[in-house]
């Protein structure tokens, strides 16, 4: 049975499941930041998978990046499976900003912003009526 | 007519063409790290190409993935396209290892070890030879 990271689970909001991937929205101010996480018991790399479910996975990655674009307009999308810490499958999809704090380098690693709840939830609420439509 | 970015020609060896993509090899001894650039001229992000195109670039990140896999038999593979600095759409392709010199950290941002010609010539023909079959 397929179970979140608790890392995972820890850092992010829940937004929605897709087919095969949990949305996830990073539980940070700094950046519009989603999460895929394949429901998939035991994947830690993308190219394990099957052709078949790696295109189902863009396709979800073409979702939530184009829901990103459309809402904050990023200067630049960054998308990326790194898992050096936490080792269960997921693709970061982030809006990148060239006045954010930390442009032009990657996100990782930095001191994070917290939400507050509003503005997570009204942020959660209208990813997930685009997504669900 | 696509050209290659100066800054990723600077930094990395020409190994071959696929069909959509240029394979570099950065010149950083510290990681095993390919370059996929797609000879799409303008091209920055992925999920504005098409579907198909996307999927074509897809199967060719497989391909050198599992080569960095079957030659070094890494503990990770980070996969990413970020493009803050360069803009032209670039998806990095990288063997990490628990005892690499940045692990868990990502690779981006560090000093580089420039390979010593051999070494990197030797690492292209064998690359070149899985690829080309």
């Amino acid at each position: 049975m397929f179970t979140l990271n608790e890392q995972l689970q820890a850092d992010s909001f829940f937004v929605t499941d897709l087919k095969i991937c949990r949305v996830l929205l990073m539980n940070n101010a700094n950046f519009p930041w989603l999460i895929l996480v394949p429901r998939i018991v035991d994947a830690v790399e993308l190219v394990d998978l099957s052709i078949a479910t790696q295109i189902d996975i863009l396709n979800e990655i073409n979702l939530v990046a184009k829901i990103l674009q459309k809402k904050f307009s990023p200067d630049k999308l960054n998308i990326a499976n790194l898992g050096n810490i936490v080792r269960q499958l997921h693709i970061h999809v982030i809006a990148r900003f060239e006045n954010d704090i930390a442009f032009p380098k990657p996100v990782w690693g930095l001191e994070t912003k917290k939400y507050d709840k509003k503005s997570a939830q009204d942020l959660i609420l209208e990813i997930r009526e685009v997504v669900e439509v």
